[in-house]
């Protein structure tokens, strides 16, 4: 991959004129479904542009999922930089909604002017906080017909699109006609050091390109992170099973371990992303994680245990562990070993202490 | 009052030279308890103008409830033209929230650039949407104590505080010292025909001179206003209790209602908004309410019920009636009588129908 | 005025149920030559509407003379809450632009992203800072003509447009054809407490109702107000001639003043603003103006001149005075005295200390 | 410069881990003689966050050149996304402003809520739209302390300052010591494909850090890019004189040119920006630079002419070309050659057409 960047053709993308972003650009759109696609920096530039092209006038307002990336993590972006206000329906743990709770949310009562207008609803597909959920393709053809109904968009914050395309083993597009516009990150478990694709209608993409100008988004040679973009869409899709079969491959191993110490729902484990929970309420996730994530010395490193396994406390009380690109199969197997060790370890302290 | 209008000396406001106005901002803040107070043309200023001072910085967010007024009815306007991200916390029945879903909501992990930075929890008394109730002062007491403990500001929205307060049967300052700012309505109940009073600190009160000035809220000759607002202070707040009284005389008859096809909360009819349901189903409360803002004709006006009754289909499926200055007693009497024969009516129709 | 106000039928605005309020925006409406009006609480709030509804979409630019009110004296609010970037053309003397520096500044690019795009050109008559001048008709049909040409709008702070008329002598809406829009001040010269009227097209009017309300602009029984407002209109406006004729009487008495102190431009007296010059750079106009507002005492009473005149130092050094309703010819005739008294006074000083 | 990108060691830069863009910004700010420095994707992206930082609380208002890349070329972006005010001071043919005006435009009456309040002075060094033009240092010492003086913050746009450096033969740090931070591109001359440096007091660098997540600049592995930069800083800056060198050799070209056809200011040819003027009014800038623009054929190749050389109609009827790391001298030399051949094509198919 760094050697497609270091030899990829270039040109100023402010002006169109990158002949690989172009063509990434193309790949992009065919792939999705689309019109045409947008190379941008980050996924939450992606989103922003989303959230500022949907909601373009004064008093727009969209519907998002109380617990997504576009409301928890992007610093309220779409509120301070884009003045489009939120209203957010409950995210399940599927990372779907109930579609009374949502249709009920929308404002149809323009132009009375105690209301804003909806004029967006936001998926998050698969769904980071819920634990890399894929949304069931029904739910996203209901969300879709509602918007239709009432003449609202759908974007999709699709930043692992890829995983949930993989996990159905369907083409993207399958799961894109559902939507009118969506965000796909190049980066994480694709590989590309930087970038996210933005695609929908031509029309939008036209005024994402004044949107992503105005951010500071327009980069000039960008073809060289562009190059990187083209292997990720045509060479490092197929590999992300293997990241869900090694999660899979960890979480069967907490379920496992002896003695049982953690809680794992299984039927949540569909892509890349594991959330699991300890079940001593005595030993707390933080500890849990500090502790893997410290190089192992002495008997442990003899034991070929000395890997820092980085995993993070999560939304509530969970743990938090993510498969990429960068770990194998046999990483995989050293973190099994490392998380019994310690596990074997802790609840040894705990019982000496007690 | 519009004698006292009609006398009112003025001067000009936007430079600070209205005694008028003056005299009332003074009077307010003394029975508020705060240092200072502005005179506003709107509750929804108001609102707007608080959240625009506490949350003054980039990247500020606010706390909300999921059905507060300033969430649901004011168009964004925080989202819109203050750039002001808001995270919302369930409003349960009573008004009030949870608080630990309130703390779990505060995001102490400045400067992580994920996150917005929580500077300010808003709070409703009495609240609308669930029907007028008061907020317990040990309720607001807690989430000034959380409030403390995290360094972030409370506002309230009190376009009704002085509801609670006579509910209560309390001075207003003693619900107000739990709260940085509040804003109140000097319509509605308390007879103005315009204007809100915000308060707080001396130094937020300058500050939102200069928001509501941006606003396009400051007035010239405010005085003929402002001195209405006087009367409301100091001659219309006992009267509020009358309209408490009447709203319940109706609460009390709708249960008696015979046959039986209400559904009233009593415990919830602390002031002078009432939301009642209609038992059956087959009635839809935009049915009932169509009925009861017809003027009646034939039997019903020979019966002296040709009234006007206006109440308006609700939040979820309830009906909403309100009290103030200008329903008296006896204009609830005919209100109950009208109601007792439209419920008649529309029942028998209903039987026919079957 | 305060009678009418006393005696208005109200109703609750917000709803666009006040009777009064209603028929005051379609007296204005005709008056104005325009499809719709609103009743808006401020100029400040009128312009900003204006500039909301014209500039509705993200990107959207205004032109706007360097020296207009609405660039100078607004706070900003148009960048601030509205986020419309504004490109301002060079104020000339007489309040208008070169048209072909106007020409010059739009951006006709489009959908060149590294520009914003201009939808609206601001004019002001009378302008302000330039003392009350007035807009020539052909110029006003010349900036129509253009803004045509580019698909632009124009919108015209008219806070004193009444004054133009008058001293066109022509009715209002013979200036207003060249202009989509306009902000009409009942207040000043027109004697109203509060209150603003915006007009243009129905569509436009529409959208402005939202903007006024999620600005905070909404009043409840905003009757009491628009019934002086009516009176504004209907009685007020042929006053105004008095105003302008007061303001020349004083400032030929500037003329006439012995020993020769003040530069008048006759020439540019068109209104009931008088701005002028002191020739003497060692006498400041602050100095001036301080004397001018002090009451007279000792032989200055003794002469009648006791009287206090509110003029201020203003842009580059000159004097600005304002006629309006509550100064009649007698109270200019004092002020020509006091004028006199003053100079003679200040100058004595000066010849001493020297 | 490729290869390096190739070889560079990354992490995750949004969590502040990327060691190669960490080191690239600790080589700027000590190049630079700030405390810190931020890497970002783009010049408008840097300008808008210093823009953001410094003008961080409503009401906020900066002073800019009405000619700076800033106000003309960034879609209005401060007042679009920041909600900043921008009041323009004239830019003189130098690039710079008289210091009067300037003093003249501080809003320095807060709390006058008719005002916003000035808080930023932003200059432009070398100035693009003037023509690549050095800011003379006692200029920028000037409106340093007038900066002082009523504090506020000075920020540079130097996307191109390393060229004023090595035109004054200066360190960048000698330029910058007279400004609060600063904004210096290392695309263009500087070679890299993408990336901008953003540099200030440590508080701003962090404050920085929050607005450029919010925008969607916070990349990933940015060090692919980071990587180029280091050379850009280390081994680039040096060559830039060439450049300056192959634009006062074609300038010189165009003065010497048979028949005289154009007009230059050698004084102003500073740097790497050229702007020339045809003498003959007949010769329009467009048909000469669509000229230089095609390919030559027959004859025009045959001279060895048959490049492309592309320079563009620029502000006021003039033609900018600019130079860079991608023409040589001997580009320079082929392009003064084609130059003479289209002039004097021109020239004579104009005294045909007569």
């Amino acid at each position: 991959m760094r050697q497609a960047m270091a030899e990829a053709e270039v040109g100023d993308d402010v002006m169109g004129e990158d002949p690989t972003v172009n063509e990434l650009q193309k790949i992009a759109a065919e792939m999705f479904g689309m019109e045409a696609s947008l190379f941008v920096p980050s996924g939450t530039m992606s989103n922003l542009i989303a959230v500022m092209v949907h909601c373009r006038e004064r008093g727009d307002e969209m519907i998002v999922g109380d617990l997504s990336h576009l409301h928890i993590y992007e610093q309220g972006g779409s509120a301070q930089l884009a003045g489009v206000h939120a209203t957010t329906v409950t995210t399940r743990p599927d990372g779907t909604f109930n579609l009374m709770q949502l249709e009920a949310k929308i404002r149809h009562g323009y132009p009375d002017p105690h209301y804003p207008r909806t004029r967006l609803i936001c998926v998050e597909n698969t769904h980071n906080i819920q634990g890399g959920r894929v949304l069931p393709l029904p739910f996203l053809q209901e969300v879709r017909a509602l918007a239709d109904r009432y003449g609202l968009s759908v974007h999709l914050d699709g930043a692992r699109v890829m995983n949930a395309a993989v996990a159905l083993d369907v083409p993207p597009s399958t799961i894109l006609q559902h939507t009118h516009t969506v965000s796909v990150c190049l980066s994480k478990g694709l590989g590309s050091p930087v970038g996210t694709l933005l695609a929908g209608p031509q029309d939008f993409i036209s005024r994402a390109v004044r949107c992503r100008k105005a951010l500071g988004g327009g980069m000039r040679q960008a073809g060289v992170l562009a190059a990187a973009g083209k292997l990720s869409l045509q060479q490092m899709i197929g590999r992300l099973g293997e990241d869900h079969h090694n999660a899979r491959t960890f979480a069967l191993a907490l379920l496992d371990c002896e003695p049982s110490l953690f809680v794992v729902d299984m039927s949540a484990v569909e892509t890349n992303i594991l959330r699991f929970r300890i079940k001593d309420s005595a030993l707390s996730p933080q500890e849990f994680c500090a502790r893997m994530g410290q190089v192992g010395v002495g008997e442990e490193a003899a034991l070929g245990q000395g890997v820092q396994v980085l995993m993070y406390p999560h939304h509530e009380n969970s743990i938090r562990a993510v498969w990429h690109l960068g770990i194998s199969p046999e990483d995989t197997q050293l973190a099994i070993k490392k998380m019994q060790f310690v596990a074997a370890q802790l609840l040894n302290k705990q019982v000496k202490a007690q």
